[in-house]
């Protein structure tokens, strides 16, 4: 069997079968996080552009109120919930994976008249095709420079929309969005980041479209899109669907800056809290290579870009003596003062290939000692320890009690209510 | 300056300056041809479900009737006008041009009330831009297998689109286009192929709205896709531009087939007006080896494949004592009898890299005499000379007296008169 056929055995079984309940708890969780980073982005620049832009009536609800066509919806609320970059990310898809797959799910869900469960469902089995299909594209994709999030991403919200709609062609779905499929890393730092991923979220639902509407693709885009994309089309993708869930070790945000910084914060507040001095002289990160072109931007200029920089965040976690990093954080770094300039040029990141790509080491030369600490993202975290940590993220971007309410309607599985936070 | 910053100024300066009379001439021809390509569709099973899915209401025209957004009208229109793979081709661009730029030009127009004029300038700089970046990209683009017709397509599109919308900020919108430019030759032969060039032109669309809506790209992307996309990165592309117009090489189909099959064709067709046996023994085809994988289908099944078979048109040309290639004739192929599939054995192709590009060798075995005849697509052709060609064309696809009633309106200038065309 072909990769494209795989991936349309895997839709068409699995969107009859039982999920496993686990699974679906990781998405419920992830639900709960897209709520809470979609409506963390009122009156972000960038959201509410996407929103004007594609707004004001149709089918599907968009964030903070208004319809617009399922397509329009999936492409604005994709940007949305991508405009914080604060959403989830899965280290073996190499992308963010629910700010492109709920879109789809939640907008043709709502167009057709979909339950909250099959959603749900939809969302899921999106994730779990996005993560696959960037396993298969594999590292080369993204390291010559495409934004897997995008391209990956376009496969899951086919399946995320076409399961939530009800469609049979997996085949048809699955090529049109393959073809469709786009997006540059070379957009990072712009506004086309986050739209990158509301693109995705309208490429998968168009292609659902498209092929309900008799328009459909051939069966050899998958392989000619590893060929032209650079994707080793890593066949152990494919091992296990259906029975395992790859999408189940993605990783949550707990800081509103890139995924790739989440281990050199965990490890510099850990080590900041052991040093005796108010500021280290020296700050070594070391990190894995793939992370050099990611988030070790040199110029910094705004807060959007320091969120990409090692630099400015360890810099803000110094200067406030390792509380956290956040949105008000990272806007007090500027414009920036000589002291903040020098304070960063005391930071050193080195790429080092036996850091794990997940974690990260920080070493602190304070006051004649030194002190190492490692962090590895990938060290377990159980359900409800992780719904606590989603919550309290929640409780630092929102209105006090709103996360904790938008958990009650994801538990309580009702579409209407879901939709209410939503266009709220 | 980079490719970008190149491709933003010609943007910026030739949109206020006077367009030489010979470039405008050339699309106003391109203008005939689309409407005759485009209503020649009608009936075709991809563009009406093309009609289907993009309709029913909205600021922009769509062929045949009914109206749409500006992007889902350029989506469906370019669909429309590329269904019967009819349209013009630019070899050095490689790919078809009218059918992505034309189509952005006018919903944009028409939504945004400018003028025909600004409509026929707005296609010209479109179609000029999407020929440069074209041949930026170079034969190894097309060659990997990406569809240049789509992706240079949607740098041509935003160019229409913006200039037709008197949008200024030409760096955003040519960031977002690139960004947003896909498209696969493995969709050749289904009806995705006509839907890339459709969803170029609403690449194009949507790359100028989200423009105007406050999203913006880096001006690194054309650099990027270049690196991730296989671009040769063709420095030459940019001589002159402005001053000589390299869209004037556009060469139109007078035949209802792929454009690689055509110098055959006119070879084939005085080759065997010199024969004297009804059926030659062996036909052997010598192309440029650029055209095996595109026109060299060996699996002929229907019509749609057919045009992409120099067996199967060689054979039909034979069948039919060289009269012509069309439509009747196509479907007139199937079911395949025992007889044609001899006659299709008999025809040899061979690539070979001493034939241009645009040009064919046909030699012919028939009674113990060999016929060589070859054929330049490059040959000159005067302006009256082409269109009464396309007068020809359109006679023989449309209602008798439609084309020159369409010439006619493109002659008057008039964007109602135009628009009523379309919609018809």
């Amino acid at each position: 069997m072909t990769a494209h056929e795989k991936l349309a055995a895997f839709y068409e079984t699995q969107r009859e079968a039982e999920l496993p309940r686990s699974a679906l708890n990781v998405m419920r969780l992830c639900l709960l996080d897209w709520l809470i980073v979609g409506r963390a982005a009122r009156g972000d620049a960038v959201a509410e552009a996407a929103l004007a832009y594609a707004g004001g009536e149709g089918e599907a609800s968009l964030f903070f109120g208004g319809g617009a066509s399922a397509r329009m919806a999936a492409l604005a609320n994709g940007t949305v919930s991508h405009a914080l970059d604060y959403d989830d990310t899965h280290f073996a898809h190499i992308g963010h994976v629910s700010t492109v797959v709920i879109p789809a799910a939640v907008a043709m869900g709502e167009a057709r008249g979909a339950s909250f469960e099959t959603i749900l469902r939809a969302a899921l089995m999106g994730a779990e095709a996005a993560t696959r299909f960037g396993v298969w594209l594999g590292r080369d994709h993204y390291q010559i420079g495409y934004h897997q999030t995008a391209t990956a991403g376009a496969i899951g919200a086919a399946v995320a929309a076409g399961v939530a709609a009800g469609h049979s062609d997996a085949r048809a779905a699955l090529s049109n969005a393959c073809g469709f499929a786009a997006g540059l890393k070379a957009q990072f730092g712009t506004a086309m980041k986050p739209v990158n991923a509301g693109m995705a979220a309208a490429n998968g639902v168009e292609a659902v479209l498209m092929a309900e509407a008799g328009l459909s693709g051939s069966e050899a885009v998958f392989e000619a899109f590893a060929k032209t994309h650079h994707g080793i089309k890593d066949n152990a993708a494919w091992e296990g669907m259906g029975e395992t869930w790859l999408f189940e070790a993605v990783t949550h945000k707990f800081y509103p800056c890139c995924h790739g910084t989440h281990a050199m914060i965990e490890a510099l507040r850990a080590a900041l809290q052991r040093v005796p001095a108010p500021e280290p002289e020296r700050i070594t990160v070391r990190t894995h290579p793939r992370w050099m072109s990611v988030c070790n931007k040199l110029m910094v200029r705004d807060a959007l870009e320091a969120k990409f920089s090692y630099r400015a965040l360890a810099t803000l976690l110094v200067l406030s003596g390792g509380a956290s990093v956040d949105e008000a954080g990272l806007q007090g770094l500027f414009p920036m003062t000589q002291a903040t300039r020098d304070l960063m040029a005391r930071v050193d990141v080195i790429a080092d290939e036996a850091v794990a790509e997940e974690a990260c080491s920080v070493t602190l030369d304070a006051g004649g000692q030194e002190i190492v600490v490692a962090h590895d993202l990938r060290a377990p975290m159980g359900f409800e320890a992780r719904l606590a940590k989603l919550l309290t993220k929640g409780e630092g971007v929102l209105p006090k009690g709103e996360a904790a309410r938008y958990w009650d309607v994801v538990k309580g599985a009702d579409r209407a209510a879901l939709l209410a936070v939503i266009g709220a």
